[in-house]
Formats: C-alpha cells, structure tokens, sequence
C-alpha cells in the first residue's frame, strides 16, 4: 500500500478550477429551465465559487468565460476573488455565439470573420494580462453540418494560421489549451474533432500549446485514459475539462455516469506524473435540473475520491503482476484501490485543513442557499446567452 | 423490373407533411441563428408550406406544434391553409417547456404536474377536433440525468396512466402517435427510449396507439429499417419523423447523412405494405444554419429520390435470389434499385403533374425567398421559445 | 440503512449459473490461446465449476451447451454433478455451426435447413427433459450481412412459426429464453437484434416464454437497467447472461467494464422483485487470456458484490428524495450504496456460510490449479469448435 | 462539370490492391463456414486474384500475409504472379497468433517475446526484397482486456523501440505503414486505436512511415474522411485497409454498408491529390458467407463507382458556393455527383480498355468457378489458421 501520508498530502494539494458558467442558468436547445438565487453577474458567479472552495478546501481558481464575464475592471473582479479566498483562472474564449459565426470563426471561409475571431481571441489574451491567468482555453464551435458545405482541408490551414497568431500573442507564462470535441454544434465534421488532430497543431505551435481533454467530447467506446496516458507521455496534456455523459456531451457532473473511468483516468495521470506536471484540472458542466452550488461540490469531491483511489493503488504489486503477465491479479491491483470506500480518509483530510469532514451537510447547513434566493431578486440571471 | 406506371403513379400519390417549426428559427444550446424572412405566426408558417407544396405537390399537410401555433381560431387557420393547397396535419404536443415540466411531465412524480400535462395533451385533442387532424403526436421529452433521480418503475406506471387517459378521449378516426427517443433533453434515461417501449405501451392502450419512428433518435449502430419492417409486421407502425444525423439527435435534412439507409427504410415501407396503410411520412427537422424554405424543399425531393428507389427494386428478382441463398446476387438487385438515378424520373413525374421539373430552380426563380425578407419586418419571430 | 440481516440473508441464497463453456478454451476469430488444463470433457468441466461453488457458495448450477456438452447419458452427468454439490442448468442451444447454417437456423429461407434446426432445438428439450434443467436458453445466430440477402419481414414469419413448435413442446415447468443480440455473427442485421423483438415473440407465445439480457448485447448508449425495469414490470424477464463489455460483444467478466453499471442493473432488479421472482442470473464469459477458474470466481465475487451495493440502498430515502424531487439527494442514496466497500460484509457472508472469506485466495491455495494442469494430459481441450 | 476525359483517364490508371486472405475461408468467432473451390496455397490464391484483375482491369497487386502466405522461394512466387499480368504487393506481418503473442507482440512485457516479433517483423522486411515489395504494413493486435492488466505508457515505449527497429531495417523505396484499430483482438484498450497514436509514432520515425486507414476501424460516429483529408495535409497517410462496417469490424464488402462515405472518402482523396501522392488502396475484406472471387470483384468495382463519382464533383461550383456560404448549395454540388449513375461511364472505361463492360457477369461466364470447385479437392483450404 502506498503511504498513506503521501496520499494525504497530495490530496491536500489538489486543486479543481470551477467554471464560472456552472454557476449560471443552462440548459438543453428544448429550454433552459431557470432557478432561483442564479449569480447575475461575474462578482455573484465568484461568491457562488467561493462557497465551493470554502466547504472543500480544493476549489481555488475560477474560470471565466469571455464575454459572458466580460467586467471593466478585471483588477476589482480579481480582488473580489482574493478576498474569498479565490484566484481568477483560466480565460475560455467565445467564438460561437456572435451572428458573424454562424458558419464558423477562425475557420470561416470568409477573412473578415476570421479577423473579428481573432480579435476577440487577442482580447482573450488581454484580459489573461489584467487577470494574471495562465490558460487560455480554445474551444471552437468550428464545423460543418453537411458534406461539401466547406473545404475541410482548408479549413485546416486557416485554423493553423489563427491560432499561430494567437499563440505568437501569448506571454512568457501564459499557454494555449485546445480543447477537441468530436460534434455538437456541427453535426457532419467538427474542426477539431479527436485529440489527434488537436495535438497535431499543438505541435506545430510549440510548447504553450497543449492539449484540453473534455471528458464528453468523445466518440462512444474510446478508450480516454489512453489519450491521457498517450498525451502525458508526449508532454501535451494541458488539461482537463471535467464532466461526465451516458450518451453524447451530456455535461452532467463529473464521476455522476461513470466511476471507474473517472478512477481511470485519474490512475493514468497519476502514473504518468500529471499532478505535478501543469496540468489544468477544471469542471465544465451544466446543471440544468439540479441545484448548482451543491452539483459543483458534489463534482470537486467526485474528483478527490477517484483521486484519492488513484493514489491508493499499489504500484509496486501492480507492476509486478505486469511484469508476470498475471492478467487477473493486476486487475485485481487495480480494483482493490477502485473498491476502497475512501470517504472517511477523505473526511480525514478535510479535518486536519480545518474543514467540516462533510463539505455537502456543512454547505446545506450555511444557510447560502436560502440567502442568495432571498437576495437575488430582480436583475437578469447569468446563463449562456443563447 | 417494377412497371414504371405504377411507380410513377405512387409518386404523384405520396405525401409527405412538413412541420411548422421547421419554418421557423432553430438552433442548438449554444446559439440560435436567427434567419431574416422567417415566419412570425402559424399564417406566415403556412404561406411558407405552401411554397413547398406548390414546387413540390407532395407536401399538401402542416403539422402544427401546440403552444407554438396556438391560434385563437383554427377554423380560420385550416381556411388559410386551404386557401393554400394545404390541410392541417398531425397535432404536436409540448410537454417540456412549461416550467412546471423541469422533471418530466406526465411521468412527473408530482400528480399536480402530470395533471397539467395531461390538460395539455386533452387541449391537444381538442384542437385535433377543430383542425380536422387525424394524428395526436406524442412525445415526452421526460426522463432523469442521473441515477437514482426518480423510480423508472414507477415513471412507467405514471406513463401508462396519462397515456391510457388521452387514449380514452381520441375520437373514433383519431389516432395518438406514441415517439421514442434514446436520449436529450434526458441524459440518464427517457421514459420511452426505444421501440419496444412506445410498443409495448401501444399495445395495451388499442389500436388507435401507434408507434411513430423518428430517424434520429436510435442508439448508433441500430438497423432502423429493420424495426420498420417488425412495426408494419405487427401492424404497430403509425408514422415516421424524418431527418438525419451523424452522430446524436442532429436534426438535419432527410437524406443528408445517409442516403442508402433512407433508401433501406422506404423499401421496408414498401415491402411492407407501408405506403397505403395509413403510416404518416412527416418531417422533423432543425434548419439551424441553412435557408428554411429550400432546405424543406431539398428534404421532400430526398424522401421522393428514396421512395423512387425503393419503388424500382426488383422484387421478384430479389425474391429469387433470397429464395437461392444467393447473397451477392440479392444484393446487387437491391444495389441496382439503389445506384438508378431517379431524378430524371422525378422530373417527368412532376411534368406530368403540371409542376417544374426542377422544384429547387422554380422556388429560386419565384422570388418568395426576396418577397419574405422584404415584408416580414418587425414583430417577432417564430422559433422553440425554449 | 437496510437492515443488514436481510441484505445478508439475501445474499445467502443468491444463486449465479456458470456456463460450462467458460471452462473451456476461447478466442476471438484472430486466436485461440490454449491453456493449460483446460477440461476435456463435460465432466472435467462439472469438476472445475464444483471448485467455483466450493469457494464462493452461490455457484450451485451450470448451464450446458448442446452439442459441446452432448453425453450418452445424463442421469450420470446429473449424478456427477451432484456428486460434488452441483446441479445441472439451463441447456442452451447451438443453431450456429453447422455447415447448414451458414445463412441461418429458424429464419432460413429452406425449410429444410429450418427443419434441421428445429429438430435440434426439440432434442435439448429432449435432454432439458433427462437433465430436469428448468431453461432453454435460445440464441439464434440468425441474420444477414448485407441489405437485401434475405427478406427481414419473412424471417421474422418463420422465426415466429419456429418458436412456436418449439414452445408447444415445453413442458408444464420448463421455460424458453430468448435472447437478443444486436449483432455479431450477423452483421447487417439479426433477427432478434433488441429487447423489442424477444419481447414481442415471447408476449405471443405465451407466459413460458420470456427474455433473457445478455449485458453485452446492446448498442452503444443503451441504458440496459432500464430494459430490466421494463421487462419485470411486464412480468417479461426470464434471466440474465452476465458479462461486460467496453465495446461490442467483448465477453469480459461481469462487473470488469463498468461496474457502476452492474450495480445499477442489479438495483433495478431488487427494486422490481427480480431476486424472488424466478430470475435466472447467468454467467457467460469468454476468458480468452485470463485463467478460467479463478476468473469465473472473480466474476461471481462481482455479482454478489454488486448484488451487496444494491441491496444496501436505502430505499426508503431514496423514496423521499424522489418524492421531493431532489435530484442530487436521490443521487446521492443510491451513491452512497455504490461507494461502500461491501467486500468485509462478503467476508462475513462468507464466514457464515462456512467458507474462507477470501475466494481467490482459498482457490489458490487449494492446488486445484496445479493439479488439472498436471492430470488433464493428452486428449483434445474442450472449446467453441469453431 | 469536370472533363469526363480527365475522368476517364484517371479511372483507367486506378489499382486496388486485394489481399490474398480474402479468397481463403474466414468467419467469425462462432464458425468459419468453409466455401468450395478455395485457394489451398498461395499461388492458387494468386490465380484467383489473377481473375479480379482480368476481369476489372484495375486490381493488378495482391497483398501478401506472412505466414499465411510463406512459401520456400518468392522469386517463382513472384514470376507466377507475373505469368498472369500481377505483381506482389503489400507484406502484411502477423504477431498475433503465435502463442507467445498471448498477451502482446512488440508491447509485450517480455523482451524475448518483443524480440520474437521484431525478429517477424524484419523477415517480413527480408521477404519484400525478395519480393519487390514497396510497403510493410503493420497492424498489431496487441493491447489489454483488463485495466490494470499491464501498463499503457511502457507499451508506448516498447512500441516506439521495437517500430524504429523496424523503421531501419527498411531499404530506401520501402515504407512501413501502421494501421490503428479500435478494439479487437484486445477488448480494454489496443495499442495503436486510433489515428493519432499511428500518427505521432509516424512522425517521429521519419518520412517512411506512414498512417493506413482501415475504414472499418473507428468508433461509431467517427468522420473518416476528415482523418483522410487530415493526413493527407500532414503528408502522413500511407494507404487505406478498405472494407464496410455497420458495427464494429465487420469486414463486409467495401461500400455495402455505407456507399455515401466511401464516396466522401474518396472525394477527400480526391481532393487532397491522394491519387497521385502514392497512397495504397488495399482491400481488407472476410466474406464469410458469400463467394469470395465475385464478392471481390464487386468490391473493386464498388471502389471504381465511389471514385467516378468523386471525380465528377464540379470543384469550381463546389468551391464557388463554399465561399459565399451557400450551405445547400455547396452539398447540393457534391450530391450531384454522388447521386449521378456511374454504371455506364465505367463501362465504357472497360470497353476503352479492351474489357467486358460487365465484370461480374464475364466473370460468371468465365466458367472459373466451376472449374475451381471441380479442381481443387482434397488439401487444406486456406484461411487464418486462427
């Protein structure tokens, strides 16, 4: 058994970066069903967040996305998340929503609308100035809805053209994600459909430039801890975008549909150096139907408990049982941390940060809920805008 | 081969209902693109239908999507219609968009709820008696996101319940067309996911409750053609919702994404006996990124290219050839049927009907596309509402 | 928390069937990996489950498979089976491998060969009869894998028309279970491809016909809990043949894949009554490169592990938070179940039972291994013979 | 429209490849239903192939399979290939069916079992000097069907090791082309499943390593002409494993099951100058239950048909209505071509090359598949010996 002081002290570390956008109404393309007490603007989507970070301890940073949480002052938001204990994170950008995309953004056939993407993506990397954020997530709503409607391969060239302009724009320490996902909302080819295609540019760009793993961005039946594992090896894994779906990109919470390959890839990072390599592990779901205070919790300890079960396999007796050629007893390595109720260790955790062991109950128990209902009437509650 | 008579013949006889929401704006959860020229109202909605019927002659009915073309007197609107060349079609339900409905409609744990839902689908009846239509279209977009969420036991007995009570209140030549979508809006489960469950329902409620096959809501890799023919063999088949998809629910144009396969479908129809045994051939799609009108037109012409195929397979030949265990050869008589081009044969079809033999060219060169840009200003335009 | 004398005393009496043919050498169509070993014989084959059921107490029964398993006599094999604590199960058919089948068994478009396969399905009643197995387990390879081979509709005629025959001759405790099968060995497609398709022949035969789930018969996406739901509230599910799957018909040990999957299966199975309600729950695995015996222990250790996690949800919480419509507290009783370590509990069972709490490690311990690789020399290895 | 003499010239110059395994038996897990008249040895298969050619004018190389395909002196293998207007073509290595491959090939954990495989490989290498043979293609059934089962990044490592052995053993006009699979034989995850693991092992091995794209390996959903288009850029795509899947691999006859993406495909290459940039079009089919030679010879033509077609798009249209954003336009440009019957053009292309327009019908007349049945008794039939 690993030590278990090492675990402890590495989940202890551990940081999952909430999305700004979780915390404000969403939806399906049949309705967005709006709830009570939703953030209206960035300064109520941080103190949402800062509920988060408080009950688990492993919240820090927030995301935002631009122009959803657009602000004149990004040193007053920024301040506003120090005082709540928070950081600004990573900065994602909006390629997808202004009327000039309707047929895509730096893809487009036609230069102007490339050239306002673009702008739009420099400014991105003006607000990373002002907020002191390292990631700028790139993910592009790029695509076609049916055959012939655009030349794929040119497409190719002018997303490569846009994005060394982006990344020839970005700072010392400051770095690309490019996040790929294989449909929605072009539905016949997304430009950046698989990771092979997103590492492929990454590589061309540089070292800043790395690769987004969505967890719902994939096909059914791909293996994605082997992309982690793949990506890890190749230096190119930049982050995460954590979510979980039965079908499509269904953005539930995290861990909600499939456990065990949340452990998974949770196991391939660990084995592969990636909690301590740069890699960005952010939420990006939607919670359409359920409180979204309480979802975000329950998905950041989602994360901790398939962490703290990663860290818990034995490496040496599995990798013994590798070396045999012993098919069942490596599974079984695998399995015994899978199955181990990690909970009280997780509670442990908590308590010796100074946190309640309970993070959901002490959460429900603050009276928030029931506050920022009470509070925030009037006005118009964040969302997608769509 | 089939005698082109009586191919030609069930050409100029079919028919194929377009939706009125089809003519309106659509979009994903990301963006809706809103279109100029597009319908403000179920009357501009019909005008639009009617450019369809004329350059095409096979789409004579409009299927209306209650609240969305709620009218205050729809003896007025059947009037425009026909006034138009055009009846009412197929009456949709909307059991997903009510606030109330968050967590399912008829399926509702709440029997306040269900209660409301059901008051919708009898206002939906209701209307069927005004308009004169003959199908009630139901399908529920009720399900949970997440295990454990509500008792699927139970959502069924609370579905067989509110669907035996609208049965009960369908007039003697009214139907009710019972959908099933694998999933979205619900992400864990929906309540009528597959064939099976629409058809186990239908069978308890009679012979008025049919299944209604929406191209675009089958898990990958399902033979649609094949629950096609085990519908019709069980005298279960109601009607079609046609569209295509590459990946998901896409929604895009009948024909787009996978022509031999609509081609297989109609073929069970006609082998089946489908084409005169009352199943209803009606669209359901989402023209998110391309122009309305034409994408209808192109839709329709794609059904009658598939049905025309299908309606050339030699049949005695295939017959034979099946008989012999021959498996290239009947192949190759499917093959033959499938490789024709029938657009020819459609062009003299619509001569003789006294139509352009060219439907796109003709609805291009009326300048309708230019009338409604120019006279639909201001107001509201019609779409989801979602 | 339910209470734990019943969850223990439920999980006293749980009985899972092994299939004789997992003993047995298996491959894909790339290799067959021969073991070491392996039996020779049914008989060697009865020997080696009576180890499953030794360690682990919930294995009583094995299912057979005609004609792998065919004997000259089955009062001696019953007896044999006896002789070490064992009774003989489900006998399931093989319509798939003679030469005559190459385009199918029952769903031939040649009487004769349709005769052929009728006769044999009548002969395992015939030995079901000798055996006092309860189940015919009927799996039918039938299908095509081009469009147009063979007519879907009459397939399904005959098919029906077979079964039929087939049921007639049951006797007044015997039962057929239906199996579906998306695809594989017939790629275009089968003739009993979904839970549909066996539900609709089994509701027309009568009530000794019913459905059996093979967990890995499904496309992608498909929510097999909900098809179990479905089938028990229509009195429909004759039994289960366990397995998991990443991909196809992978054939791996149950609960290997998706465990979280299995415990959702085996939840609606206690929800609906199924543990009570004559339920066969099977096993039917391929262990193409893992031991077999120790495999075959590791997956019944998996089921009753997954049955434990199911048992322990508290269903009257659950009820409520249902009621209340609140999403993530209902979520979260039935997480709590499926994150608690179960396997102490098992141990007790165990303890209870008599047995070493620890299956696989008593089994290799006992040298049974070691002996069968010593003893069973010369002689051809039982398998697929394919 | 393109000039139709262009057309023809570039149809006339067209080879596909077809593989020797293809006329041996083949099938399933389930059974191999052996077929009359089969080759016994590999020139026999040669004759065969020698008949696709003769009778499609565009099949002139057959792949090679190693040991499938082993004979004692490959000159005369070579000069009876010639004998009959063939040539050899691709050396296909086979690290799957020794029994030291259990568990792996060159990703083993075993060095000596590496070295195994590697010494294969570089035989393979020694063949196709003797043979002339340009391209090495390697697919590897290695991989795990366990998590846990052995560690994912070391078998990248020992991949890449044991792929630049290879890599520098290979002459100056020779390549090696890896192939990417999904799933099977391996069911948890394979070692190269997709294109971007090919891909980047390519990359770093050097310009003679190139990507080969089996059309039936990809999960469900996947855009395979995208991948194409995408390579094609890179200047990595090396060749293409054709064959059609409604699954999984189901290795049925190239455009069977969907005629409208191996058309897709092929306007891909088309476009991207895939034609004439050395990329191998290779057959890699089972026909398990049809006859073999005519089944090849229909594939060959069912490649033909695609490619006419996708020749036939009108590019200048087709780029005209991309640039101004014409959605229905730009597909309504590629449909044309699709939906055009290429039948007759491709007769005439046969009958300019001094060919029966019809080659399934002259093959038929031929009398060889009498004579093959009639001549070829006793021996043993080849197949894959698996």
């Amino acid at each position: 058994m690993t030590e278990l002081a090492a675990v402890k002290a590495a989940l202890k570390t551990q940081a999952v970066e909430t999305p700004s956008w979780a915390y404000g109404n969403s939806g399906t393309r049949f309705k967005v069903f709006a709830q009570q007490g939703v953030p209206r603007d960035p300064y109520e989507k941080l103190a949402d967040a800062a509920q988060v970070h408080e009950f688990t301890g492993v919240a820090p940073t927030v995301a935002l996305h631009i122009p959803w949480d657009k602000v004149e002052d990004y040193g007053a938001l920024a301040k506003y998340a120090e005082e709540r204990g928070l950081k600004l994170g990573t900065i994602n950008s909006n390629t997808f929503q202004d009327d000039a995309f309707k047929l895509g953004s730096i893809c487009h056939a036609d230069p102007a609308v490339r050239r306002k993407a673009l702008d739009h993506l420099l400014e991105c990397v003006d607000i990373m100035d002002a907020t002191g954020s390292r990631d700028l997530k790139l993910w592009f709503a790029d695509g076609t809805n049916y055959p012939g409607q655009d030349d794929i391969r040119e497409r190719q060239d002018r997303l490569a053209e846009g994005l060394a302009e982006v990344y020839d724009r970005l700072g010392d320490d400051q770095r690309m994600l490019l996040e790929y996902k294989l449909f929605e909302p072009a539905f016949y080819t997304t430009d950046v459909p698989d990771w092979g295609t997103a590492y492929a540019h990454c590589l061309k760009l540089g070292e800043k430039a790395q690769v987004v793993v969505d967890t719902g961005h994939h096909a059914p039946g791909t293996n994605i801890e082997f992309i982690v594992a793949t990506l890890l090896r190749e230096r190119k894994l930049g982050g995460f975008d954590f979510n979980s779906r039965f079908y499509a990109d269904d953005d539930l919470m995290v861990g909600a549909a499939d456990p065990f390959q949340l452990f998974r890839i949770l196991y391939e990072v660990s084995r592969g150096g990636g909690f301590t390599a740069g890699v960005a592990f952010m939420l990006d779901q939607c919670h359409n139907i359920e409180a979204k205070i309480p979802a975000i919790i329950r998905s950041v300890m989602n994360v901790q408990e398939a962490t703290a079960k990663a860290l818990l396999v034995d490496r040496e007796a599995l990798a013994v049982a590798q070396r045999e050629g012993d098919v069942l007893g490596a599974n079984a390595v695998l399995m015994d941390a899978y199955n181990t109720d990690v909970r009280p260790l997780l509670g442990e955790v908590r308590e010796e940060l100074g946190l309640d062991p309970d993070p959901m109950g002490a959460y429900r128990r603050s009276g928030w809920a029931e506050k920022i209902v009470e509070e925030r009437v009037g006005g118009t509650q964040a969302g997608w805008g769509a």
